[in-house]
């Protein structure tokens, strides 16, 4: 603990918390009496993280959960507002803080590993995006989410990025415009969440499926999730193409290999690095 | 009342209602014995009514509604097969047609506020486009939605545009190719529509909805509406960079500025232009 | 029979059956001792009976069904895992079956006539991309589906080309990485298929929607799906500006002539080739 910190401002070493179960790494947003949001020591700490687990071969999954009553409440507002004083009133550190936390969001695109948001309490602005950015999501039946910045008068427009990839045109357009919050089964109803499970459960629940993904070839996970996102950007001819490369590449790979003749044998594959 | 008009064919000016209650305009179709069928005169009085709104400060939401037992039924096919008569067959009128009604509809998508339809009876082919096309949509439990145009040999295709930008590929295609009707309920579940209320509560609810993002920055959800039709367009890391762009803008307006603090102060905030 | 076919390995005349009924066309997989693979000959075979129906002034409709209890395992990983002995391991003939078999789901595509799948059973990794490629689909109550790849070490990624299209994002990425199968029910819920009908009765709805969907104006038909494809691809004033010039050149057809007609004087159209 830094002793020049609030006791609400823990060091960087304790706002993310990375406890890593066997190959699960779990990242737990720890700033609870700020509701999870995300200032700049977060959003680097989250940027951290994923660039080291990137280099991890140890690590299969990620999940991504919350300490305290809010999964996050979105970006540090007392933080931004604090710069208002700077020379230019702000405009450029405002600028870095949406391009770091866009650039960390990607990250978690473009990361090899499948993550998994578990989502208990309330989810809003770049909170919401957070959830709407993982591969999956999990969420206690009392989760809510939100795109409320239109009653702060800053338009959620970063968190509409990963929103209205994930859910279809008119719902995003509602919460966007009214802010208001939708349940967990609506959220898993419109495509933003996969499962809605009891509360208490979901980070039980969380670590099962997460469990499940770690028992697949991580290379081929890491074809998959990389093919994933980059077709879904194409045309349809282009898309067939590139995929029809990267099944040829996928075929090619030692765990194809094994994980076909296992099934054809009717045994259990033996991957690459177990 | 053009004197030489046909008692079913109002004049321009009755063809489509405009009444502004406090904030909110109302445009009301206004061809109930043709369905509200989307005449010339009528696709031009809704662009220039688009027009005048998108100019007109006191506005701050729309609400699209409709007189008689059919919102609309699309396009006036007794005007265009009259120009059949036309030297080319009606070509070059039809093209003019279908030209002038998609640019109406995409007037919708750059108004800076926010587009209500509220549905009774039945919107079909360019109506159930019209219902598409609007940034949010309340229906009526008897509501109906189709795109019929296969039935008469003129298949959905501009409708196609805005249906499919909303609705899953394969409920679009059984609209498009079977021309059956789909119920409110339905319309809901596959994102036609934002939510079914019972039949006679429907004006009310789209009310209360547009009061609601009255209230509302003005600023601010011009800049939002505007980022969140082009961020669709485009690939994920050139929609992070614009949106972040916009972010960083809007942070810089008056009303994000108010809207924070009074967010931070527990307080109402006082926006722009109220 | 080929007399030198291995017993479960029909010649290429039987692994395919197309029977035409009135002018629906109906393609039966029909390898069910293999699950009905997609082995090249069944590609070839698939590939081909596109070609000729694309040819063919008769058939307004095509079916895809299946013999046996698996709609489609997807690939043919014996015939693959055989090649394996090739001198570059395969490499060149794996390419070959993944590109073929990309050119023969966009054949469906690019076909004139919808192609509605009939799915009783399992309908897996390719098998599934083939029912996520149709036009539409209908579902015996006890089917199911999955991209189970990632549990052979090889990662569904052209099957992911068509589901992504059709499924939401979160929704998709949870079948790619998990490959567990989706019920019927779920299926038609994310849109992967348009109905689920009590198993036994899927054939007799599915030829119920072709007969409906062979009665609308062939012309008509064409031009709408070749549309519809072609628009999705399109930005939103791209996409209308295409549009409008498509209803303009349907309008002038003589099905949307005898179409109009028929529907303002209230009788019957008699389309061109009926």
């Amino acid at each position: 603990m830094n002793v020049h910190a609030k006791p609400d401002t823990p060091s960087a070493a304790d706002i993310l918390l990375r406890e890593d179960r066997d190959n699960i790494a779990v990242l737990t947003l720890n700033r609870p009496a700020a509701r999870n949001s995300l200032s700049e020591n977060l959003i680097k700490a989250l940027s951290d993280a994923f660039d080291s687990i990137a280099q991890d071969g140890a690590i299969r999954v990620v999940v991504i959960a919350a300490n305290g009553p809010a999964f996050s409440a979105g970006h540090d507002l007392k933080e931004l507002t604090a710069r208002r004083a700077d020379a230019d009133g702000g405009k450029a550190y405002f600028k870095h803080i949406m391009t770091i936390c866009s650039a960390m969001m990607q990250k978690i695109v473009a990361l090899p590993q499948p993550v998994i948001a578990v989502v208990s309490g309330v989810a809003t602005a770049a909170g919401c995006q957070l959830v709407a950015t993982c591969d999956l999501a999990i969420a206690s039946a009392d989760a809510r989410f939100a795109t409320p910045g239109v009653d702060i008068g800053l338009f959620c427009s970063t968190p509409m990025v990963a929103l209205t990839r994930n859910v279809p045109r008119k719902n995003a357009m509602h919460m966007l415009l009214t802010g208001d919050p939708v349940s967990a089964d609506e959220a898993a109803r419109i495509g933003l969440v996969n499962r809605v499970v009891p509360a208490g459960t979901e980070r039980d629940e969380a670590f099962a499926l997460a469990r499940k993904l770690a028992t697949k070839s991580k290379a081929t996970v890491k074809i998959g999730k990389s093919a994933f996102y980059r077709q879904a950007e194409l045309g349809l001819a282009e898309a067939y193409a590139y995929a029809a490369e990267v099944m040829t590449q996928n075929m090619m790979t030692r765990d194809a290999s094994e994980g076909i003749c296992a099934f054809i044998e009717k045994r259990e594959p033996k991957w690459e690095d177990r």
